[in-house]
């Protein structure tokens, strides 16, 4: 009977409606920053279905929000969730989905009578995007003690303002602790945020790893000059070995092949006239791979190509780490319960890993878990045309309803 | 004994100076913008100088300036000078040598009790540099009829301030015609802004052509994907489209080879994030040659590379011309007679071309034509740390002295 029960994709559909009036933009999307009213305005309207679900609602000293279902058995829950904090021009599905689609499970097993053996719980946790205050994932991070309380809470953001101070000014600080989650087993629903279930014709990812993250600014530094009067060999333009690193990232990722991907996203010339060599580019370099090893080997290969390229067109290197995460591997038996949840419901499905970050990788320091990908239209993420298509929304929460059955007998 | 004249070295760097006193800089250098407040000082101490030195100050509809010396005959007069506008972050050579080493010419026949058979005349053209009205080089443009007046006076700067208003607010438009000179030949006196010479090791450079210039404004636009979840294969990355190109202008420059010159020195990335692939580039491609025949086979290159690779990548591409100049080819006989000169001074000459746009490029459509270069410390100009030692100063203008007396009798 319990492999025949469904989520209610309307219901689900309803509520991320709704969650997305809160902030909403101009032309689609939403922008709810982390702590700031539109947080607030979104904690009170999830706070206030976790309660109509008959959870009980707890708030963590770094404003991670809860709702906990008892259980038959006392005991570690079996948790779900995400965030819903968005960046500046959001969508409506990135986390909005994990914590809702947790919601729309309690709901199903509520309308059916269910009570599972272990207790179940629905998660927000704060700042997952990082858009305003940096590093992302901080509150996941807070919660499985991965970064103190205290140093969460002083942690500035763009806007100066400060996390504790604002925790307090949206009456998010809640008295439970943090740093030593007893949790069964943690499973999170979310879009993919890329094109690959899209091109692959496939509904379910079976998420078995997160990628790991190197960012780089590099800093060149060579000789302003006259871009008529001054000879090829007598150059030393930080604008060109720039370049010559981002063609080379390029060739480096593509040759690396498997998971391996990187992207000059950002750079920026000086003086940037177009008849002036300039003499300093600073740049970025984003270099992902879920083997730690591949990771290691490109950051290595580009290392030593800027020192070469730097040598021979006589420039200076400033180097500087903006972000550097091994990979994570989920517990390959909770990966094998969501590619056979979702076979079972007669869905397609691929493991696959996560190029982006997820409250999940810091979920995984404590306790088994995975995550369900469903497919971003376009693979267009951060951004207001983000869309998961109903069907797809449906599936994604029929596979987590299933996972989280599995997972509390 | 008129080989044995020589001008007066303390007195061309004094006036120097004391020209780089208007709209001097902090730091050193001037800010001498066209037709601003600053050039009206520069122009009234200009005719002041023509004054005293006996010639007759005409200035023309464009405000163009001239001091003329009569000669022993009537008819059309060997012309020396260059301009004495800057850029906003300028020097005290660039174009300011060409107009005061002119009167210092002046000055030592006046004392030599010489007169010429030809008229001598010292001009100093409106807005060469077109830091604040384009495009450069008008004045000389106008004068040579290149541009009808009414044209450039109805021009507007990057202030929105109109040409013709301007030369009326400095009481800088003159009487005097403009489109058809009658001018015997030219000579200019500039520093070379390049590093050329000095790394040469020689004193005084022939210039016998000026490098055509084609400039192309590129527009790429791809789409913005995550960096992270987004597989290579999958990109249509603006941004490694453009820093691809830049790379290639490096290869095609080096491939041409002679006197072949490629920049890309503006580029512009959209959204610029780390983790963000760039939906859109624009940048900027400066190609130059002497030779008209290998720039335009650099431009097809560049254009074919840019089509395939727009293909390949998925992008879209548009261009925009922002300037093409055909190269200037000098006079022969101009040229020997800078060489020779030179070589009977004693100095050592290497004939070279200009990268460079300069007032000579406009006369020579109306008269033989040549320039000498002096070196340019560290080939640097535009910029406050221009420099050109006092003796090299001399030396270029006891060669426009020697050419003058020639070409004048």
């Amino acid at each position: 009977m319990r492999d025949a029960l469904r989520i209610n994709g309307q219901r689900l559909v309803a509520r991320l409606a709704a969650l997305g009036e809160i902030g909403a933009l101009e032309g689609g999307g939403v922008c709810r920053l982390a702590l700031s009213d539109e947080d607030r305005q979104g904690r009170e309207r999830v706070i206030d279905w976790m309660r109509e679900l008959g959870l009980s609602v707890s708030v963590d000293a770094m404003g991670n929000l809860f709702g906990l279902r008892p259980g038959r058995e006392e005991g570690p829950p079996v948790m779900t969730g995400s965030h819903i904090d968005t960046v500046r021009t959001g969508g409506l599905y990135d986390g909005n989905l994990g914590v809702l689609a947790g919601l729309e499970v309690i709901e199903t097993l509520n309308d059916a009578g269910i009570t599972t053996r272990r207790p179940l719980c629905v998660a927000a946790f704060t700042n997952e995007e990082g858009a305003r205050f940096a590093p992302d994932m901080m509150g996941s991070l807070v919660y499985v003690g991965g970064m103190p309380l205290e140093e969460a809470l002083e942690t500035r953001g763009i806007d100066g303002a400060r996390v504790g101070d604002c925790l307090d000014a949206i009456g998010a600080r809640g008295e439970a602790p943090v740093g030593a989650p007893d949790v069964h087993a943690f499973v999170e629903l979310h879009i993919e945020q890329g094109p690959v279930l899209e091109e692959s014709g496939v509904t379910i990812g079976a998420v078995e790893k997160v990628q790991g993250i190197s960012w780089t600014e590099f800093t060149f530094t060579g000789t302003s000059n006259h871009a008529g009067t001054t000879p090829m060999r007598l150059r030393h333009d930080a604008g060109y070995a720039a370049m010559a690193t981002a063609t080379f990232v390029r060739e480096l990722a593509t040759r690396l092949g498997g998971d391996q991907v990187g992207t000059v996203g950002a750079l920026t010339l000086s003086p940037n006239l177009v008849n002036v060599v300039a003499n300093q580019a600073r740049f970025t370099v984003d270099l992902r791979n879920t083997d730690n090893e591949l990771l290691k080997q490109a950051e290595r290969s580009l290392a030593d190509f800027v020192t070469q390229l730097a040598e021979e067109e006589g420039i200076e290197v400033e180097r500087r780490t903006l972000a550097r995460f091994d990979p994570v591997p989920f517990d390959p038996a909770m990966v094998d319960r969501v590619e056979a949840s979702a076979r079972a419901l007669g869905h397609s499905v691929m493991r696959m890993p996560s190029g982006a970050g997820h409250d999940a990788q810091m979920l995984a320091r404590v306790c088994p878990t995975s995550m369900i990908f469903v497919p971003s239209v376009g693979g267009i993420s951060h951004n207001i045309k983000e869309y998961t298509a109903p069907d797809d929304l449906e599936a994604g929460a029929n596979v987590l309803l299933q996972v989280l059955l599995g997972l509390s007998e």
